[in-house]
């Protein structure tokens, strides 16, 4: 092949590889999208290096992705209808046709919740009692004694039927946490230009996951695979 | 003075002017609380080039303490009240009562809302309706009309009687901005070390502090002169 991308299906294959080895992966959601790159983790793998990284490469905020399963049983509103105020109605995004936002929790076991340490603990926790609510064995009362709310990491929504009803990165990384046979909790954070702070391009992103040898795919090509 | 810690007077003073300006304050809570320093601004006083360095060397959630009359008047409820959902019960904190945050809200001209100019945006808006809000000009339906949540700066809403009745930095970047006569609205960002993640020293915000030309002040003395 004369072009630099890589191939589709190679991109796929090598970012379920990586996620189901507890590896990041970036992904570009769509031009006509948001725009934008988000490194990606599955939950459970997420250790205080792993909260340096996305603070200092990444920068946007940093959210858990539930799936609607676990989000029906832990019983998490979408925060725009829990939300009785009006700046909560007609919350119209330019993008998409709604905000995956939840609930912001800590884990109890933090101190104030936004150090490295104390948020790897709550975004941790999060993937072990996802998994486990999976199963069926992690409750909605089992949840409110592990969690508290308001927290320093954002829980996202994931659509029913992931992305068949939505493309945004909360649908993106748990696609490919079940392809990946991960548990369906993963954390995504907005790559923003460390220098600039717009959006960072997707060639920016690219070559930052080749410098860090790192797994970079496109929407596009999960949506095909995947989707 | 054998001591290398700066007179109280003249520090308070010295972050009184600081923020009558709209220079950015380094506020260290106190030891027996959460024992962090954050990063605080008047709230009109943000562009770009300040949510950048709240994001490059602070590395926390990017929130803005709004007064109780402010809060009264746009109906902002604290979070832990609005949310049914048991996680927010007995939401029970090791350093305080309870947290102030209150909604998530991006101003409604922003895209992502994440980048440095979207986040400025937000924060300038809010600083400015919170000067309008403080004057009778500016109600809820005005909020609602000029900001939607969920969204990615987190308001926080201060105690009525400020340092009277809480001692967060909600509340003593409020207490300043009041003395400072400037918009009830403040800007505070959690420092955590770069590299380790761990809540910044005072002894290490002081020396960055140092290296910036800014002024960093203890929350005991602003009790102190301003409570």
């Amino acid at each position: 092949m004369s072009s630099t991308r890589t191939d589709p299906v190679d991109a796929v294959e090598a970012a379920r590889a990586a996620f189901a080895r507890g590896e990041p992966v970036l992904i570009h959601d769509a031009a006509d999208r948001e725009g934008e790159v988000d490194i990606v983790y599955p939950a459970a793998a997420v250790d205080p290096d792993a909260v340096s990284r996305l603070r200092n490469d990444a920068g946007g905020l940093i959210c858990v992705a539930l799936s609607d399963g676990v989000a029906e049983t832990w019983e998490l509103p979408f925060l725009a209808d829990a939300l009785e105020h009006p700046a909560a109605e007609a919350a119209h995004l330019d993008y998409d046709d709604r905000s995956s936002f939840s609930l912001p929790v800590n884990h109890r076991e933090t101190f104030t919740g936004i150090t490295d340490d104390d948020r790897a603990l709550t975004i941790r926790e999060l993937g072990a009692a996802a998994d486990a609510a999976d199963d069926g064995e992690f409750d909605a009362d089992a949840f409110a004694e592990a969690f508290r709310s308001p927290g320093h990491v954002t829980l996202l929504r994931g659509a029913p039927n992931l992305l068949a009803d939505r493309r945004g990165h909360t649908e993106l990384g748990l696609a490919l946490a079940a392809a990946a046979d991960r548990e369906p909790a993963a954390v995504v954070c907005e790559m923003v230009d460390g220098e600039t702070g717009e959006a960072r391009t997707p060639a920016d992103a690219r070559a930052y996951a080749e410098r860090e040898g790192l797994v970079y795919v496109e929407g596009r090509d999960l949506l095909t695979r995947l989707g």
